[in-house]
């Protein structure tokens, strides 16, 4: 009805590939005159982000993008990214969301794997593209893409001057370029295992991967997400977490679906956040914990009244039960989801049990923390020993490697047939990260194998003491890796930073704090040295511990008198 | 994890067909602890209900049932016929369950077109499959099915005594057959397409239509349901609705997915309902308009106060603006959604838009009977002219046929090529309902195509009726058109002329012609008033059914005795 033209091609009368597209094109359809997507003040309504996205396509069409080919883009949360993630698509072509906290160089070899035919910029990476081109111009097998601006007058102000300096090297900008596009575009509907688009895995492992999401996966990934978390029609989206990652856990294709509204922020901040909760009514967002954090430390006058409960999907790294419970009492209601790129986001729940509400605050934060039981967009979770592809028992103690299976493990990595046959190997989704099975089923990450820290022949989990680390009062971040001491073999390092640092810089000492954590860890579990300082993170908001490791690393040995004596 | 037998065989690691029975699974895993099914005293969890489930599929096996044969069950809302929902399609094979109104010649008919191998039959129903399965031994081309009685000692005092009078002709009772089985029985992952269930469209023509269902539509069918109506995890479901149609509307499988309870009911009645709502505290209860009318037309001492809002799925007939309003008063949220059997049930929705909350109550009833626009598991939904299949202009006024597209219509008419090519002419399933689509792209139903009478929830074909009225000896000319009724939406009325009229008209009364059709029609299609006189004919001949529709309708609704009573 909306679209004609696209659905009468679209399969047969009882079998349509499954596809986020057909999200937008019911939306527009049935929720036309209500906003899809809001910029300070800039906004859409369905009906025209239908006719956007449609003109993209048509534009991206004309210039040759056809199936299958890459088109990158390289912004921060604004309404073309969101318009890209169904125009894109419409073309045949494969959407690839360059993280925007990579340099030069790592920008550089993304676009050089992905064969990006046409690269979107924000002005704010206008410096980062313009190396990164310069790069790969010495590279003769390279074609450099169809470089299109993604002018913002709204955001002006909070770019740094010193962009506006180049001379332009792009040859387009993207509302001429919609301009261009014919809104009636016929919409190829695309096969269900066509891929949609192309995430790098984020850089905690040295070289990155692509990983190809299909249209299938996307829409039933939508699905779960929306039955696993109750949502109701109409939701109102602030965008705290990247839509680059992982397109937004997906929740980009999931606000179209459900006809809500898409709060676009180009900077996060804990005032921006409580400002637009309270003016848009949000009523759900998105985010690492490292986005909950920044929530519950914002300072009183940072803070505005929710207007009603907040419902916030976390996950991307296991959140601490001190800040799930610190976000309770603020009243955001945390659903506590686990997934990698390599599952759209979101693939296991912790699925709230209602028995559970009657326990303390911190013992329902300490469930709420375990990662839990698949969706219903996946078939199968288990833990398993990896050599032997036998499940643990579950008795909640069992240390194995997280195994999935089912509709929402990617198709596979982009160019990589050994690396994507070595991820499905014995027939699982092999995680890379390492967790206990409970008597109840719920799943529990321990630790990724390498983050593990073997110190004495003992097992120490590097979350288990960070979750302790997270419960003293004046400790804001932590991050726990190996050292390696002659003694033990490796020692538990801590790598902290303090809320209000130039107060309590003072105050905490490494003494104290490895003090606290006697109190509440096994003795062998407890950090032999403690650095204080800012922590490194990925754009995403994941520690870095391969940095933090190198630094531990080139500390050395402890002296062996202080070593062993705990 | 909790069928490792089963999900190590589905798909790959990536890919895994979609079916209904995931759910099972999952809830099996996460909610295993939780009760499932409730009848009377007796009560399952959803271990016990995977486990009776692998037990049924089982032994069914043993019995030599395999991919694709017809496994059929003639029950009410008891716990069995659930477990069937799962059961049966472990074992490969299609489930069949029949209309518990039907008479034995009709039930025969299905028993011989859907090539039962099995029957599973409650004790209500003994009279009727005897009966049947006697009508059917003359036929030597048939096989007679093996018969298993689901015994049924919690329902003993509301079933007639009569029907403890048959020597026992079945070969097996379903306790027995669920403990020779195995529990740890490895299901077959089925294929995406495979059929799951065959319902039958009507069930006493000569030539019935029996629908497919396959494993993916069922399962989007589920998906779209629980996301259209945002229904939260561990749902409380009143059966209300057979689950004998459209396999509950598939809201068999869907409490199955959000891991909820089902609350079985032998007989509906106003009190049941009222009691188990207090009781179970009751979250969703569906059911055609009439079920809402008993409901609406309780008597004080039979009602209860709700413990909370409790949800409505109404649907299978335009619901009067009236009952919505009245349902609405209650303290019951009234979801209007529409579908055929041919769509698994709910195929449209009609979405409620916030800002029709202010609205005053009846607008907003009127605006809820519309038939609304398409859930997420349809592509499209359109109203077209079937010469031209080009749309009707979208002015609420101008009539055209409702036609749909997507994942969630049939496979097709089973055995039945020429039906299922018509009923797909163009690429657009044909409903063979009529109606209007609005400026908001909410569709409204404006007439059934003129052969059908929708009663309680049943279709009637007028044609079949006058078949019937065409063999009284004293009947001349007959026309069957719906009378509209308070109690069930519609009944029939037939208009008759008589042979020799002058002698006949004191020998045949009302009565008389009720008499004739009820011995040779099921109870509900039998004509509730019979009209005397010439036939209203176009210049050519043909009756004006118009004219006698537009008569019955000005009869307004037969006081409700008499219309109840059958």
């Amino acid at each position: 009805m909306a679209d004609q033209a696209a659905t009468a091609t679209a399969g047969s009368p009882n079998n349509v590939p499954l596809t986020p597209l057909s999200f937008l094109f019911r939306s527009a359809l049935v929720r036309g005159d209500k906003p899809s997507v809001i910029y300070g003040d800039r906004r859409f309504l369905w009906s025209q982000t239908l006719d956007r996205c449609r003109r993209l396509a048509s534009a991206l069409t004309a210039r040759g993008i056809s199936l299958g080919h890459t088109v990158s883009v390289i912004a921060p949360n604004v309404p073309a990214l969101y318009e890209m993630h169904f125009g894109v698509p419409m073309a045949g072509a494969v959407l690839n969301t360059i993280n925007t906290r990579l340099d030069a160089h790592a920008t550089a070899v993304l676009l050089k794997h992905s064969e990006a035919k046409v690269l979107f910029l924000d002005p704010q990476f206008i410096p980062v593209v313009h190396d990164a081109v310069q790069i790969l111009s010495e590279d003769c097998t390279f074609t450099k893409p169809f470089l299109v601006l993604i002018e913002d007058k709204q955001g002006k102000d909070s770019i740094p001057n010193e962009v506006f300096t180049y001379k332009p090297f792009w040859e387009a900008e993207y509302e001429d370029l919609l301009k261009s596009g014919d809104p009636s575009f016929s919409v190829q509907w695309p096969e269900e295992d066509q891929p949609i688009s192309l995430n790098y895995t984020s850089g905690t492992t040295a070289s990155p991967k692509g990983v190809i999401y299909t249209h299938r996966g996307a829409h039933l990934n939508c699905l779960a997400s929306i039955t696993m978390g109750s949502m109701k029609l109409a939701p109102v989206m602030l965008w705290t977490l990247p839509m680059f990652h992982c397109n937004g856990w997906c929740f980009t294709w999931v606000i179209a679906a459900q006809g809500g509204t898409n709060i676009c922020l180009r900077n996060l901040s804990a005032k921006a956040t409580f400002d637009a909760i309270a003016e848009h009514k949000v009523t759900h967002l998105c985010g690492a914990p490292v986005v909950l954090n920044i929530i519950i430390n914002s300072q009183p006058h940072e803070r505005k009244p929710l207007p009603h409960k907040v419902e916030v999907f976390t996950g991307g790294a296991p959140p601490p039960p001190s800040i799930l419970s610190q976000m309770e009492q603020l009243g955001f209601i945390v659903h506590h989801s686990y997934g990698l790129t390599e599952t759209y986001g979101p693939a296991l729940i912790c699925d709230w049990r209602t028995e559970w509400d009657a326990l303390p605050l911190m013992e329902r934060a300490l469930l709420k923390s375990r990662q839990g039981v698949v969706h219903l967009g996946l078939c199968d979770a288990d833990v398993k020993d990896p050599s032997t592809m036998l499940s643990v028992p579950r008795d909640g103690q069992t240390l194995g490697e997280v195994m999935l299976r089912g509709n929402t493990v990617m198709k596979g990595y982009f160019k990589d047939q050994e690396a994507t046959a070595k991820a499905f190997e014995g027939g699982w989704f092999h995680t890379g990260d390492l967790g206990v099975i409970h008597p109840d089923a719920y799943i529990q990450l321990k630790d990724r194998s390498k983050d593990i820290i073997i110190s004495g022949g003992e097992n120490i989990s590097s979350i288990e003491v960070e979750s302790v680390l997270f419960r003293h009062p004046q400790i804001l971040e932590a991050a726990v890796v190996a050292r390696p001491d002659d003694y033990w073999g490796e020692t538990p390092c801590a790598f902290v930073s303090l809320k209000d640092s130039a107060t309590n810089q003072a105050l905490v000492s490494s003494e104290s704090v490895i003090a606290f954590c006697r109190k509440h860890l096994s003795g062998y579990m407890v950090p032999r040295s403690v650095v204080f300082g800012e922590l490194p993170k990925t754009a995403t908001g994941k520690v870095q511990k391969f940095v933090l490791r190198e630094r531990a690393k080139s500390m050395g040995s402890l002296p062996l008198k202080i070593s062993s004596k705990l």
